[in-house]
């Protein structure tokens, strides 16, 4: 055969012919195929490795020389001897094309490889990070043809990556000379781009050969939690996760009561900014500690977050967001220095990017969860509720997407709740009650037992249950409605009326006693009247939220409900639709997606093209504001009633009955009555 | 007729068509013609003031009506009525075009105005600033058409004024929403674009229409001296000027020894940029309290200074530029916000400009030399040399120039002098020898009289005399020589041998007593054996330089010499050939360029495309370097004699007849021959 050798690439299936010699990873170049290489083909990098196939491939209807591929040279076997290189693996750079060849290119040689999000998850990200790490090797200076030690890395970049438009501030161009020198004029760079399209920022160089990884931190940044994921740039992967609580809560524990503190307080949001972004530095400290690397390997934060938390945290005054119309001082996506945010521990040229905002109420974090959840993808009519603090909440398919927000309050993360805590270990999280005795069985955060499995008391221990978390009032309240010991209008029946002694008189209502811990010293958890009507409050501003977009989209009924948040695979969809958190759907159509702003967060962090992605989707989400729409109020108080005082509930009909039962004397001192008919 | 009105813009010449009832403003950008307007139309800024013309116009065959434009209407009266339209003018964007029309701009209303620099000069700059005002009216925010306060004005800028891609940093993100809503949704925002395709940064904005002037700071930040021109970014004008001694004095007073401080004294380097950048900014806060303009109002700076001032500047060790090959870290221009050199005593959003520079000993004062000059564009060979610490030297035409630096050392600039002092009140500064009598008369900074003229005395008072400075001692040693008290291997004659009183012995050489203010408490002033070494040294370095680059061109004349710097406007032209500091050139073509490295900054702050200019012509220029070439040392040898060993000075000839003078005893203790054997 006088023909040059054929070189065919899997997975991708590319294919060509290329002059008998020619290294693997050349070969991949001129076929645009994905193959990785930091040290540009000097046989140092080894993230080109490829496993060449050998036998007959009927599919290609090839058969592969053992001698394929050129013999191990010096480079691979010092290589070998040095690092190891796995069976059956060779250097793309180093190993050259004899005659038709099958060259497998493995996930992690790939720049692009997909990041699978998780087992249960068919979705994939491919990576397309930000900031890559780029070996070079510069020419030294020449005084006869003078140009500065910077433009001779450009021109080395421009001919050996075919990288133009670099630039580099004051910083890092001050250690440029030292660390070429001590690199004998190698040195590795971290690039970074703001955009597919952008020039590139040098943002840190080292001498010689740096193999990395270098890092970045996803996080979602929320109005009582923050939650960071150290992620690491090449493979896509979670090093480490860390989270604390948001240290703005001493401000106000809801958005609206910071956005008050700034508006009474002159200099309040320059002292909220300071906090959160304090908190930042040392989370970020902490996490790259906890990981054991160095706080420099840190390279990019991206930032997920409702509006008046991006406020905050950019140091803007949310003053416009407690008041219509609602201005965003900017709604597109942010890129700054993360030493614009005062955050310091981290590598000193590190950048920072904040997702998009969809409107004065639907923030960065219901961006996020777009980008996560792809309703714009889905054929069927789904609505996505993000649980916490504040609801962000989704509606739509491939034809149209809405979004709103809904300012539940925190009782859904135990606050407000007389036993309530945050989800930490001694917290009751799961809850069933006999509708026959009423009595009460549960799960406590630590503890795989349940309270009536043997064992439990001593696997607990005396001070082992401390009080009920969001997932566990829920769960409460749906099934004391389950058990008949709650009437569909929220009130709890007294002993008399709900035949148990657990029915406990605390003045004119009653409380239901899930638990007392007393005798060994612990607490007496009950669900009081007043808890009932604090996640009454909280679910009828989420379901109200999602049927105003229900009946912005004219419908009555959804496909599938996505419950996300990081609370929201916490909740049993049946309880969930019990209690009318969400409209009637099949349960087997209610899922969880965990943490999906946290997920979108991630995503931006791995991709750039995911980043353009929600730019541009962002403005294609039409909102709907919550706020000032009449029918919100009108919804509001309809499905304050448990599910709901006028919708049907076809599909949870189908799965329970409820007790139908009444608590109301009809007397005018019934408290809970009167407090409704105020709210209403 | 029925054909559409013609109008016809002077000075451009430019001429259309237009419908009737076209406004000027509109007509004139239908037309490409340059009419400013900062106010989009609006009748506000009045920068679009035009003045039509009336009667025949022979030239153009047009004859122009009284009511060939519409009558002043309401807007323009209210104008004139406020603030006063001078007679003759129209508002363009109110005055509509009825029929044929001739209409003049007057420079005032020309974004792009030419500058002339100073009357002498026919060269002007067309302003092109990098920073400019634009009045925009936002839309207002709509909860249901969701966009960020930002993103509207981002479109707003489009829409009124074609401006796209603009970013904002933090800090004046952070002002936009109160500013928006004190100007009731109409601002002015200073836009900066580092290059005339770049994107535009928002800077700075004011509520409702903010009429300026902005301005900028042109820097030329010397070894010794610092020189600062505050300049209106509107007219180019410069409104203030103020210099300050360089605080890096302490740590050495050339160049080589501050780069010895850095390299000897760990933090050496970040000490003298810390100095630097804080008398940067007391001068800036200076120069604006003089002016009496708020500091915010200074948007720019523009920089020019030799490589090692450069990298200080930017706080880069300037270690490399001490030693072959001297290699500067960035040899590009530096665009950077201000506040990144510490700079605050301006607007908070002020960006600054660094020239490139040539090569490691030829830095962005050569540059902005050459921006000035533009010996790229010279007919005839021209060598222009940029006396200072350190001398720029530039020779070339049209087809090439080159360009070196040589180290001269502080004596032309009155250091290292026995009586020197630097060029302020009670310093000589010319002076004239009688050479029959060999009697001095001499002129002082500060009175017009020369001392021999009445009432010197009581003019200058008996502390009026001080030391000499630099052009004096120049002046002195040319003088003496042509009085033949001075040989031509630099040798002062004793009292025998030059027949003269005022030669005094000092030690086993002699002085020239210049002046003796000792019977009025005053000091005496002599010209030392010492001196004349000095200025020797200073001199052979300068003309080494310079004949070097002719070697390189192959060229044993220039045409013509531009004396250039701060004190190169002071020195005579024949004083200069008789000391030999320049080539022989006939005198009449030897002339003075003032400061013009600053001039080059101030070019540099006025016009986007003169820094494309110079960015592109460093490239061209090409560098020798004088410091390891070994003719260098022979022309430095060489020129040591007063005004040369062996070059002919024809043109000087034909001038003056130097005396043919020695005083070389022969004798093995004569001090001067020894110590110039010993630097052979």
């Amino acid at each position: 055969m006088s023909q040059d050798p054929l070189v065919i690439f899997t997975p991708s299936g590319k294919r060509g012919r290329v002059p008998a010699g020619t290294p693997v990873l050349t070969a991949a170049r001129q076929l645009g195929v994905d193959l990785d290489s930091v040290c540009g083909g000097r046989g140092i990098c080894s993230k080109c490795q490829v496993s060449p196939g050998a036998g007959h491939f009927s599919k290609h209807g090839l058969t592969v020389a053992e001698d394929a591929l050129s013999a191990w040279n010096e480079v691979e076997a010092r290589y070998d001897r040095i690092r190891g290189l796995p069976p059956g693996r060779r250097l793309g750079c180093q190993a050259q094309v004899l005659s038709d060849v099958v060259i497998d290119v493995p996930p992690e040689s790939q720049v692009h490889r997909q990041v699978v999000r998780k087992a249960a998850d068919a979705r994939a990200v491919a990576m397309d990070p930000a900031t890559r790490l780029f070996y070079v090797e510069v020419a030294e200076p020449d005084m006869h043809e003078p140009t500065g030690d910077f433009e001779r890395l450009a021109a080395a970049l421009s001919a050996q990556w075919q990288i133009e438009d670099v630039r580099a501030e004051l910083p890092v161009l001050a250690r440029l000379q030292p660390v070429l020198r001590k690199g004998k004029w190698q040195i590795t760079v971290a690039l970074h781009r703001d955009a597919p399209e952008s020039g590139w920022r040098l943002i840190d160089l080292w001498p010689g050969f740096f193999e990395g990884p270098l890092y970045g931190i996803a996080i979602d940044l929320g109005s009582t939690t923050i939650a960071a994921h150290l992620t690491d740039l090449v493979t896509g992967e979670v090093t480490a996760s860390a989270g604390i609580m948001n240290p703005q809560i001493r401000f106000g524990e809801d958005l609206m009561s910071r956005v008050s503190y700034a508006m009474m307080n002159p200099g309040g949001d320059a002292e909220m900014t300071r906090a959160v972004r304090e908190a930042l530095d040392r989370l970020a400290g902490e996490i790259a500690a906890d990981a054991d690397i160095a706080p420099e390997r840190i390279v990019e934060l991206v930032f997920v977050c409702n509006p008046v938390m991006h406020h905050l945290l950019l140091g803007i005054d949310p003053v416009e967001l407690g008041q219509a119309p609602f201005a965003l001082a900017t709604s597109g996506a942010v890129r700054l220095a993360a030493r614009e945010l005062g955050l310091a521990s981290l590598n000193a040229g590190a950048r920072a990017y904040v997702l998009p905002c969809i409107a004065g109420h639907v923030g960065a974090d219901a961006a996020a969860v777009a980008l996560s959840e792809e309703p714009e993808k889905s054929e069927d009519l789904v609505l996505i509720v993000d649980v916490g603090t504040n609801a962000e909440i989704l509606l739509g398919d491939r034809r149209r997407v809405l979004a709103c927000s809904s300012p539940t309050g925190p009782a859904f993360e135990g606050a407000q709740i007389s036993s309530g805590q945050r989800a930490a270990p001694g917290a009751i999280e799961r809850v069933r009650i006999d509708p026959e005795t009423k009595a009460a069985r549960f799960r406590v955060i630590g503890c795989e037992l349940w309270s009536d499995e043997p064992g439990f008391d001593d696997a607990v221990g005396p001070n082992g249950i401390t009080g009920i978390c969001g997932s566990g009032i829920i769960e409460a309240v749906a099934e004391m409605r389950l058990a008949g010991l709650l009437d569909p209008s929220g009130l709890i029946g007294s002993a008399a009326q709900t035949g148990t002694e657990r029915s406990v008189a605390e003045g004119r209502t009653h409380a239901y006693l899930l638990h007392d811990g007393r005798a060994r010293g612990g607490p007496l958890i009950t669900v009081t009247q007043g808890d009932i009507r604090a996640i009454q409050l909280a679910k009828s501003a989420l379901y109200a939220g999602a049927r105003l977009l229900m009946d912005e989209l004219g419908v009555d009924a959804v496909d599938r409900v996505v419950l996300a948040g990081a609370f929201g695979a916490h909740i049993s969809p049946l309880h969930a639709m019990v209690l009318g958190m969400i409209p009637d759907a099949p349960l087997d159509k209610v899922t969880s997606a965990g943490n999906a702003a946290g997920t979108g967060a991630r995503i931006a962090l791995c991709s750039l093209a995911a980043r353009a992605r929600i730019e541009a989707g962002v403005g294609r989400i039409h909102k709907v504001e919550t706020a000032i729409e009449p029918r919100f109020q009108e919804h509001f108080v309809a499905a304050n009633a448990i599910p709901h005082a006028t919708a049907p509930f076809p599909h949870l009909a189908g799965e329970v009955t409820l007790p139908a039962v009444s608590f109301n004397t009809g007397g005018g001192g019934e408290e809970g009555g009167r407090r409704r008919r105020r709210r209403g």
